[in-house]
């Protein structure tokens, strides 16, 4: 069988991989979380992702960029920041909710670590559905489209 | 205000992040997607997604090893293998199609590069809901539990 060389190599259009060069990296992602939970500071966001002050700096100014988060001046000497969600960086919570989701089932199956209970007074068990028939999205489909290509 | 320094670091007990020690990295979640897509060969995954042949056999192994993917002989001589989704991994579909949903919605909104045709035969819009009551997972709510910590 012929080696796939550099040359071959056509990576498939894909908003998934799109959202991955933006939020793809682990640090990211649970620098969103800890926005979730409303830690908002540098220090502990810092301390409850274990993320390096010079790496949490960098991720930061790249989630600010891409409109995901948005800076709010708290202390004006020396200038201190906190760090809000914007609409769009809200919207992630639902990547977490299936991270955690998939967490919970098959790496804490007894005791997950965190429980959040819905507006409905529920514990959350977030479920991917399809918003039309309500039925899960993973109940099966084909995909169709210029990244759709099969090989 | 002191700075963080090392000794300080608590990481929150998270199932988000353990999921991500797993899946947080662009290319490995990339390779879920393509198995999702039905490409199964080392070479086919390697073009769609760009990923480097040893980054690729690397991915591949630690999703083996976490019981994400199996391998399966299609040729004795030389020894050539498919790869195939388990049941936990199938799981990650949920996680794939929330990322794609941000990413067609946030850059792509003209133009997705892939539609999914849902069972049901509509385009499948991926909602996020709490399997209790219905609404939108995102509705709010708050984090109990020993990871729940605000700091």
């Amino acid at each position: 069988m012929p080696r796939t060389s550099n040359k071959d190599v056509h990576p498939r259009e894909c908003s998934v991989a799109d959202t991955l060069q933006i939020v793809g990296e682990r640090w990211t992602l649970l620098v969103i979380r800890e926005l979730l939970y409303g830690v908002r500071r540098f220090d502990g966001i810092a301390r409850n992702t274990g993320a390096s002050r010079d790496i949490l700096a960098a991720r930061l100014r790249k989630l600010e960029a891409a409109g995901i988060i948005r800076r709010e001046l708290y202390n004006a000497h020396p200038a201190r920041y906190e760090y809000h969600l914007t609409e769009p960086g809200r919207e992630l919570s639902d990547v977490l909710s299936t991270l955690m989701k998939w967490g919970d089932r098959h790496l804490h199956r007894e005791d997950p670590p965190v429980r959040w209970i819905h507006v409905c007074g529920e514990v959350l068990d977030p479920v991917v559905v399809c918003a039309h028939c309500g039925e899960p999205a993973r109940a099966g489909g084909h995909p169709t489209g210029r990244g759709a290509l099969l090989d």
